[in-house]
């Protein structure tokens, strides 16, 4: 438990939505927990975690695992009609399903995967606290006409929208489909996440309605991001389906559209440092829904290690 | 000169623009050249380009021309306002400037690349003929938010509305700015050249009016365009500014989005065989504007050998 972070949960050490856009370091570590020899990653896997501000793990679920995973995907986005539809977000221009939230509570195999060791255990160790799901998703991105997600840092909006105190926490992608270089994979910039682009402009009423489709209140100016560019240039994580990529909350990620056959697929949890539980919004007048932002978490997950499938 | 292809100049040897999609096998070669120690391309090149139907070439243009064509470039599109309205095209949603058409009757510096023996001379070997311009432009998509080119071949429209009778035209696109694989790169699908998907549709009147911002006439469906994809695979054309790409008219490409802060920008000259001069469109009641379809040339190009800057 870290006394600090709780004394200045009400704090606000990263104000945001100013009239004016500006820098600011990073205060918080990236990496809260100490390496040791028994560590879930290696000392080079945290360093360049720390370094970069995130680190692709190639071939942590087997082909079982993977394929078990597929079906429950494919079968739920098969129900999708089923599903409550404060828990779809479509395509812009169709009706096709683009991601489906509150993924653990939907499904048990996906809440097993959110669960696991491998995932989940790993965190705990970065984040050095126990940890909940402030977010879960099953994220699905079409073949020829998946659209692009704008760059931006999830911290922003999680401390403005939803009250995320500090920067305590990791987002996990499970790619349940191979990704490469051009069906729109996930592009991140390394090294960004030491720098906190505090946001131009106030939060709109009910942002998130038009934020999840396109995003224009809370990012970067073209300015800000071409800058960050010119430092820290673009990588792109890349792999085969049961890869996992684990970002830190304030990254600057983003992905372009998809004109390839090849659909993008994955399932994306966010875990925060229970000693990290969201308070009242920064920088909005009410929280987002709790479908974006969990708000009533109970206790920490119980991880869970072994085989999926 | 080819006689065969003047005799049939008229005849319709791929029909498209049908009730439904069908799948040909390409009726002319790809190279139509001998390969002899003295051509301008080695033996393994001119191989990779008939079996793949493009060819990369990297580091063609000096630092000093590329620097020439680029400084060019930017005084062309800042007078922009200057241009003739119908020799220009705007990104969708924005008034940047886009395409530059008639790109060789525009400016003497790149009339003389058009004509340059290291793109133009490797390209008569190739279709084995004197070449003349079918089109020509300067392409720019900006950082951010530059707009994806859907999936196609340009022989389909070329044949269809502007009457080019046979497949002996290359493209030949020179990179002006770094092309990595995340700026929107040109993606080709290697040997799709070699078979002519005559598409499904009649063309509507003026269709050019709307295709060059989003083309939905005369490109293959998802189906074909996934069952290509799985056959064939896709790769993408990346390289320093001065790379050269040269293309089959029928191999099927097309670019994503680019949410990058970096531009992408190229000259794109397309090489007819002068033997393979249009004639009437073959699917279409009138041809495409000059601008895109040139049509009274009265003699090939000159092609000049030599540094250019």
């Amino acid at each position: 438990m870290n006394m600090h972070a709780l004394n200045t949960a009400n704090q606000d050490v990263y104000p945001t939505r100013l009239p004016q856009e500006q820098w600011m370091e990073r205060r918080d570590p990236t990496v809260w927990g100490k390496w040791t020899p028994e560590a879930p990653l290696t000392e080079a896997q945290t360093k360049a975690f720390e370094q970069n501000g995130y680190l692709i793990l190639n071939d942590v679920f087997s082909d079982e695992e993977v394929s078990a995973l597929q079906q429950e995907s494919a079968s739920m986005r098969a129900g999708g009609a089923d599903l409550a539809p404060e828990n779809l977000i479509t395509e812009p221009g169709s009706d096709e399903v683009r991601t489906i939230f509150r993924l653990d509570e939907q499904n048990a195999l996906f809440d097993r995967l959110a669960r696991d060791s491998r995932i989940a255990g790993r965190v705990r160790y970065l984040l050095d606290d126990e940890v909940y799901l402030h977010q879960s998703r099953l994220n699905y991105k079409p073949g020829f006409t998946g659209k692009e997600f704008y760059w931006h840092s999830d911290f922003e909006t999680w401390h403005a929208e939803d009250g995320m105190p500090r920067m305590r926490a990791i987002s996990a992608s499970v790619l349940l489909t191979d990704n490469d270089a051009l069906n729109g994979p996930l592009m991140l910039m390394p090294g960004s996440h030491q720098t906190f682009v505090a946001c131009a402009g106030e939060t709109p009423d009910n942002n998130h309605q038009t934020s999840l489709k396109k995003q224009e209140i809370g990012v970067p100016s073209h300015d800000s991001l071409s800058r960050m560019a010119d430092k820290f240039g673009i990588d792109y994580a890349a792999g085969r389906a049961g890869t996992v990529i684990l970002f830190d909350c304030n990254t600057l990620h983003g992905s372009n559209g998809n004109i390839t056959p090849f659909p993008r697929s994955n399932a994306f949890f966010v875990y925060n440092a229970w000693s990290n539980r969201v308070v009242s919004p920064f920088a909005a007048k009410a929280p987002r829904p709790a479908f974006l932002s969990s708000r009533d978490a109970e206790h920490p997950i119980a991880i869970e290690s072994g085989n999926m499938a």
